[in-house]
């Protein structure tokens, strides 16, 4: 990377691009109405000499290959964002004040609904793991020499993610990563934790192994210096700790409480502001040239047939197992599909993944919300990560999956350990509220196979479909129903025992399904046929069959999960089928379970094959 | 505190004691057929110190107050604090071989369903906050000298949430926390990141402003000199980076990896552990006595008499404000009622509370996770925790929630800002799955009121309630509907609207509610009455009142929220009647929303007054 050389022209330049990104930041949140004008005055220098300077990229493409990547982590700086982009040109300067419309998608905080967006942010914390992300790709990934810049504001390195983001990209030496913290010392309510105490931040950063440098963020060319040593510092990533003031340059506002999230009035009040600010600029200089990206794009990688599932009818095998397989094979025929853990690889099977393609697997340590950041990042990268842990530690990084849902992020979650069948390790490792938790997220399809065969072909499914997927995998083995042959798809269902005369159908998914068919075959016995359908697709979700069959069982349904009763499997059928009038019974885990054997715990809670043949004698009588 | 002189005496008891703990480990899981004896043994110097030497407590009552607190964030190692306890002589030895069965509460990972756990762990990285949160109390509260020690592993020490609470306590300079890690090297799958690096460790909790200390996690002297060490210090908290071995005193496994999570094989495997442990016992010594907590016990507090809310029926007010009036007022009647807050104070309106009992107050800046452990931390020592935030950022914490719920933990949670009415700030901001992620954990109570009398009433029926309670509530200013004498109760509704020619039942909460009643007024008019039914207590829900009115009203219900549509109000309404085949249709937000104007976005995504409507007329077609 060639240095810029900070002579007085080149300051000059960029001084007034930060000024003219401020006027427009303050022009645009007074139309709105609302919005951050005072943080984005704080950053507006470190933007200016990144979007101006430092970094290369393309401004007509801001997703062009090898091009330097910026994160708005501190995302309600939203407007500066958007007056870099139009200042370089990839819209008109005049879009910007439909600021936080319904008909414009410069919203309040950035979302990838923008072309230079890679992933929504506004959630704080969240930007450095992306960052992770996309630092991860260029270096073990494209092999591309593109840098990364993260911006985040002081009040969000409070956040737990920041420091997971810290150690995991320190493991992997990332010294393409370089983070900015807009110290401008004032939080939403009340000054920051450690204010402009630029030493207590460097101890911080540089405790944690990286390379920590104090900079004042509105001079432009110790920013420059700043950017400069950060590209030449190898082995570990940068962190520039930038004393700033919030609301820079507007002295009504700077430096000022009380000014967080609040627009300047509309009129006099920003008009004053916006004339302050432009007699600040200065006798325009000679612009540095935007520099371009460098360097080969890449190819797009060849996808070959998966090979058909290994299991046959009778064996028996875990579903959490049989994600492992078909991981390791979709490794074997897309180049694309990489894998992340949180040192549970030889639970959840991706440690056969890790174990084949060592350079795209990415072990995160005990560090859920860094995992998903960071495989945000990568699938903004055109890659197909799959992210394991147990389901119930996907409740430790929710706000990065409703933000990944908001960029509809093209990730695989898979889920194991679901439900009291795991038995002895008690409620803390079970997942039981894992489906409420990913079937809320509009656009996330959620898929709960029973056998190693379906789960085999949905984690197919889920790889080559375009958007977020979550699989449901369980701890216990359990019995192959499906051949190799059978076909599934996203929004399918099974009816696996049927027979003109049923009375009832049930609805159940992996362990259940199994209960189900046992409670089939005893009642069958008893002279009570009933239908048994495998909802391995909850969302979206086969309401045809559905209705069918309530329909064909005198309008029927007792759904069985191994979930919280809220939620769960029975309210996404009670969502498909409830306003046609067909009576939907559920059994659910109703109450905080305890540790013991996974039978016992099935048949304690009321979801093994006694309750729901008890409960089908209920319903028909 | 005396300092413990570590006689050879006494020091060859503390080593017996130790061996002990590591022997009832091994028998017990080797019993249980599953648990963690490698994690057990690597940490029970540590724990024979604390438990019979440097902890002040009663070994026949763990919740004494003004106990020294012990909190084992590394749950996995359970055995080994049930052997503490059965050694320290609360229940015989025998029940440890109890462990791991339906018929014990000596589960896979500690609940507060045994006296002596606080809080349950298992899930990583939480211990430290519920530290944080006892030693708040002790500091600022009761005024008490107890000490809090946690113990966490070296693996856990990734997850953000532990960093999230090293920085809160050094802001509150707890001197009362002691926290430990149990450097041993190996995580689950792999050795951790940082191994035996004890220096890495060292930089980190030293940058952070700690007070650090390395030891030999396996000399108790020095040990015991470094727990004095710590007591001495003041004004800043004290981490032990103990290094220690996994499998620690049984050679077929310690310091191997792919021990974690395995019991010794039953027989002459688990044997052989015995007999080696066995002969590493010395002539027993002089014991020295558990040190009893010393001081006053707390005054049970004497709770008042709340004012009656302050609106009138035509006043218009945000249900978040009013949840501020009232928790401002329950300060005032009940001194056990605290607040806790994360820097968005001024917008959930927790700040009318922090400014009239400042030291009741607890700001946790950007740390959500830090939170809600603290806030289960205090809850545990009888306070009556408030945690409010914007329902979106809720999602952050959602492991503790869910081990909070898992505790039955005294909390009142009040999330705000929720659903696309918060407008402009766009979809990051908006809590739209708050009620799937809540109404998902058994025993949580989830209030939704609509006006400012109903919100001023359910906050004080939280705050009388035992258990965890879960308040939604909204940005925009709304009507007032009820008198200040109106009665409510949790898992209560009310009818708002009613005919006897009623044809449908409209279901509806917080802003949605005024739109179905702005929906009647237009229905009215065209000759269409409808029923309107306010349904505050999401769960437990009022089945009766609904199944009433769908009873009434044709078996028609038609239900509105400003949520998304798995797990919201509408999936509440179907679990109650769904299996009596009443037809439910549901309203809600079913895509990602946009930024843009409240009313805008309410109408835009499908559930206003026009929508209703619409609805309303196709369903009694």
């Amino acid at each position: 990377m060639p240095t810029t050389t900070a002579t007085p022209e080149v300051l000059a330049a960029l001084h007034n691009r930060a000024t003219a990104l401020r006027i427009e930041s303050v022009r645009a949140t007074s139309e709105a109405g609302s919005g951050h004008p005072s943080s984005c005055a704080s950053a507006a220098d470190i933007v200016a000499t990144l979007f101006f300077s430092v970094m290369r990229y393309d401004p007509n493409n801001p997703k062009a290959p090898n091009s330097d990547r910026f994160v708005l982590s501190k995302g309600h700086a939203a407007p500066l964002l958007y007056a870099a982009w139009a200042e370089a040109g990839l819209f008109p300067k005049s879009d910007l004040l439909k600021l936080r419309t319904l008909s414009s998608d410069l919203e309040g905080h950035p979302t990838p609904r923008l072309s230079f967006v890679d992933m929504a942010t506004g959630s704080l914390g969240q930007g450095l793991a992306v960052g992770v992300g996309l630092a991860l790709n260029a270096k073990f990934l494209d092999k591309s020499d593109y840098r990364t810049y993260v911006l985040m504001g002081d009040g969000e390195s409070v956040e737990g993610s920041v420091w997971e983001a810290v150690e995991v990209s320190r493991h992997y030496g990332l010294d393409n990563l370089c983070a900015i913290v807009d110290v401008n010392r004032l939080g939403q309510s009340d000054p920051t934790m450690l204010q402009h105490d630029m030493e207590a931040y460097r101890s911080r950063w540089a405790g944690f192994g990286w390379h920590a440098l104090i900079v004042d963020g509105h001079d432009l060319s110790a920013l420059l210096g700043a950017f400069d040593e950060a590209a030449r510092t190898k082995g570990r990533p940068t962190v520039l700790l930038a004393k700033t003031y919030k609301g820079r340059g507007i002295s009504a506002i700077e430096n000022h409480s009380n000014w967080h999230g609040k627009p300047l009035a509309k009129g006099e009040e920003t008009q004053k502001a916006i004339a302050e600010l432009t007699q600040q600029l200065k006798p325009n200089g000679a612009m540095p040239q935007i520099q371009k990206p460098a360097g080969p794009t890449q190819a797009t990688p060849t996808v070959g047939q998966l090979p058909p599932p290994p299991y046959k009818p009778g064996d028996s095998a875990a579903t959490r197992e049989a994600f492992g397989v078909a991981l390791e094979a979709l490794g074997g025929v897309n180049p694309a599909v990489v894998a992340l853990d949180a040192d549970v690889k030889n639970s959840t099977y991706t440690e056969k993944f890790a174990k084949k393609y060592q350079n795209r697997f990415f072990e995160n340590f005990i560090a859920e919300q860094n995992m998903l950041g960071a495989a945000a990042g990568l699938a903004a990268c055109g890659k197909i990560p799959f992210v394991a842990t147990f389901a119930a530690f996907f409740t430790r990084a929710y706000d990065f999956i409703r933000m990944a849902a908001i960029s509809q992020s093209n990730l695989k979650l898979v889920g194991t350990h679901v439900g009291v069948s795991i038995g002895e390790d008690g409620p803390s490792q079970m997942g039981l509220e894992d489906i409420a938790m990913m079937g809320a997220q509009p656009g996330v399809v959620v898929l709960y196979p029973s056998d190693a065969t379906s789960t085999y072909r949905l984690v197919e499914l889920a790889a080559n479909h375009k958007g977020m997927v979550y699989v449901r995998a369980g701890r216990p083995k359990s019995p192959v129903l499906y051949g190799a042959d059978e076909r599934f798809h996203i929004g399918g269902s099974k009816v696996v025992r049927q027979n003109a005369g049923d009375v009832l159908t049930i609805v159940a998914a992996g362990v259940t399904l199994f209960e189900a068919l046992n409670a089939h075959e005893q009642l069958k016995a008893a002279g009570i046929p009933v239908r048994v359908v495998d909802l391995y697709s909850i969302a979206p979700i086969d309401r045809a069959t559905l209705m069918d069959c309530a329909r064909a069982t005198q309008g029927r349904i007792l759904t069985v999960e191994d979930h919280y009763a809220h939620g769960g499997l029975g309210d996404a059928v009670l969502g498909a089928v409830g306003a046609e009038g067909i009576k939907v019974h559920k059994l659910a885990v109703r109450t905080i379970p305890h540790s013991g054997k996974p039978d016992e715990l099935i048949d304690h809670y009321g979801i093994g094959a006694r309750s729901i043949v008890d409960t089908a004698k209920q319903i028909i009588k």
